[in-house]
Parts: structure tokens; C-alpha cells; sequence
């Protein structure tokens, strides 16, 4: 039996604003650092580890895996982190408020953004100073890899492959994995993982801060058992 | 033309009450925790990057690369923790304050354990719960290379190894390097890349918390230039 752990980052300052995030790269507030602390401490009380860890490029994720490793006593596990891991890229809305959005587009044209599966946001333009290839940390990824703006299936498509080629590897050589990610990148590891439809896959709600371990088949890597880890 | 970026890890509170620390796995002090702050902040100033960053498995060193690569705008960037690269190991004096054991021991005893080349300090007994190898984190380095003391000489010898196989890997594949480490771990690469003497080695000191640059030449790694970042 391997476990996979999955915490989405604690609550973020813009979380807290209600804008659009996405590939922005904003800090935790005060809140998600004491939630990544939580799930850190939630890991230690029911002594269930990790071998190694992945996480994505963005900075609430990276500080909630460092947080909650050192809350765990883990600190010292590899990390391996990834652009493949990021949260959906919201296009052109990144940086707007949500209710600003609603106002200016129709609530129905901001739900089919945020809850379809294939619909994606207005496209960011290439040139736009918010495009990843403006920024060094993607200098190592081709640029026709960068999204300029993602549905959810797109974001799916490229955590995908990271699955496949890393994760999984891991957990076949023996290791308990934690992935430390976003809302949309964990939809696209528990989709697979569980079978949900693309249809129902918008509809998971990945509660921020709280442990989600996979057991696994030692072979087959398919779910055997699924819980929330008690943050009491 | 690559960069080698040593640190020092910021103080830490054993530093502050004058107790040997070796391998024993203590907390950065506040003032440590400012002196990463500000390491990271120095390097984004001078705009001295890194590709990839090595650490000790202490969290006095893992907590400094987090702190100083958040701070250098760099938290993303890949890291590789080992063993090897951890200070040496002070044997039966771990934990012991340095005032007391120089009136147990006299003054010119102590300074030899601490400044002498190879001369070992007290060993631990295998059985001590102070051994490696009753620590998780080093389940997976054979007892035979855990050590239960270390002269300078000692430590120096298993963090050439490391420097050897992944380090130099790095720096000729073309990448930056930081290593955030340890006083005498630091020592052992300083002696390597400067080939300081044996006799000459004890007595270098490497501040905490300020970044030490190495300008090495592309094909030999032999240093070319070398500089400590301003901090102001």
C-alpha cells in the first residue's frame, strides 16, 4: 500500500479579496500560513508521512509545503516542484475582483468561466506583461507551453503528463508522496485518479489546508481507500 | 564564467547560549532568522542569482534557504538536501556548553577539539540516543557512514563525496550554485577550491548570513574570483 497525500495551499490574499488568481504569484495571508501549520501538525498526530514531495512554481504553494513539512518534522524530504502543477491560468480575468466581473460580463458568462470544463477565459494577449514567458522562472519551459489562459480540461491536459511521468514514478519505486498544489491541478490528479466525469469534475470542492490521502494498490496504483486527515 | 554562493546558516539558539551543536537539529534564533532575511535581500540587490540551490538535512540550513530564496525573489528554484552536507558532528560534546566543558576539560583541551585539524572530539557511544541512526531522517545512509563524532579532517572527507558527484555536476552542466551549509562543511569546499593547508584550514572563518561568491572558469571550476556580497 503507497500513500498519496494531496493539501491544496492555504488561503491566499487574493483568495481573501475574491479577484481571479491563477498564475499570479501571490503570498498566503496570515490565515493560510496558520492553516499550513494545521496540516503540517494534522500529518504528525496521525503519523502519516511522506517519502518526498511535489509542488507547483507558485509561492503559496511552495511556503504552504515548507510551512507544513517543518510543522510535520519533515523538513529535511525532497521537494520537486513544477510549472505542470499550477493552478489553472485565468487568462485575461487574472487580477480582476470576481464581483467586478460578474458586474461587467453577466453572472451566467462568469459561472460557465469558473465551472465549466472546457470554456476557457478571455486569452491573455502574448505581449501582455502578465504572459509567464515574461517571467525567469518559466524561462525553462517553451514557450508554446505557456498558457496564456486555460479551461479547466487544458489545465488537466498538462498536470497530466507530470502525473505520469514523475509522480507516479515515485510512487512505484515505494516512496509515500505528498503533492502540495491548487484547486484545479488537485481536480486533475483526483479526476483521474477516482475516474470522475468531465462534467462532474468542476464540481469537486478540495477544502484548503486539510489532508487528502490516497491509498493505494501497490501495483495497479488505483485508489483503494480515501480519507480526510482530522485537523483536530 | 559560473557562480559558486556559499552561506553560512544564520545564527541559531544554540549559537546564542554557547553549546555545541554539531549535528543536533536546533531552531534559527530571531537574529538568524533576520541575517537569512537579509542574506536573500543582498543577492537580489547585487542581482546574483542561482540555478539550483544544495542544503545540509538541518533545519538551521533548510530554514535559511527557504528564507533567503523567498527573500531573493528565487523560492522556486530547485533544491537538493544531503547529509553530507551537514556540520561536523561533535560526538559526546553535543549539547554541552562550551564555558562548562573548558572548566571540565581545561581550556587547551577544548581548543583542540575545536581547532585542531584531526583531532576527534569524545565519540558517542552507538547506543546513545543522540546516534543518527536512531533518526528517521537518516534511515537511509548505512550506520557504517554515520558518524558518532568528527574531527574536522572527518567531516571534511564525507563532504568532498557529495561535492564530487552532484555539486561540480551542476556547475558544469552550466548552473549557478548555492549551498547554504555549515561553518565546517564550508571549510571543507573553501579548502577544496582554494587549497588552503591542513595546518591553515581551522582557522577560516565564514560569517553567518553573508553571501560568499566564487567566480569559477567554465572548464576547470578553479575559482577565478571571489567576493563577500555587501549586505548593505
Amino acid at each position: 500500500m503507497r500513500r498519496l497525500i494531496l493539501v491544496r495551499h492555504g488561503q491566499s490574499v487574493w483568495n481573501l479579496e475574491n479577484i481571479f488568481t491563477g498564475w499570479t504569484d501571490v503570498e498566503l495571508s496570515p490565515n493560510g500560513i496558520r492553516e499550513a501549520e494545521r496540516a503540517g501538525e494534522s500529518l504528525l498526530t496521525a503519523q502519516i508521512g511522506f517519502d518526498v514531495a511535489f509542488v507547483s512554481y507558485l509561492k503559496r504553494a511552495i511556503d504552504t509545503l515548507h510551512i507544513m513539512a517543518k510543522s510535520a518534522k519533515l523538513e529535511w524530504v525532497d521537494e520537486f516542484k513544477s510549472w505542470r502543477l499550477n493552478e489553472r491560468h485565468y487568462g485575461a480575468l487574472q487580477g480582476l475582483n470576481k464581483s467586478d466581473t460578474a458586474r461587467k460580463y453577466g453572472e451566467d458568462q462568469v459561472r460557465i468561466w469558473r465551472r465549466s470544463f472546457d470554456v476557457a477565459p478571455p486569452m491573455l494577449n502574448p505581449d501582455d506583461p502578465r504572459s509567464p514567458r515574461f517571467e525567469p522562472k518559466y524561462s525553462g519551459v517553451p514557450d508554446s507551453e505557456l498558457p496564456l489562459g486555460e479551461s479547466l480540461k487544458m489545465a488537466i491536459e498538462r498536470v497530466l503528463p507530470y502525473w505520469e511521468s514523475d509522480i507516479k514514478l515515485r510512487l512505484k519505486s515505494g516512496a509515500d508522496v505528498l503533492v502540495v498544489a491548487h484547486g484545479n491541478s488537485l481536480r486533475g490528479l483526483v479526476k483521474e485518479l477516482e475516474g470522475i466525469s468531465d462534467s462532474d469534475i468542476a464540481n469537486l470542492e478540495i477544502p484548503t489546508g486539510r489532508p487528502l490521502v490516497f491509498e493505494l494498490d501497490d501495483k495497479t496504483l488505483k485508489p483503494i481507500n480515501k480519507f480526510y486527515v482530522n485537523l483536530d
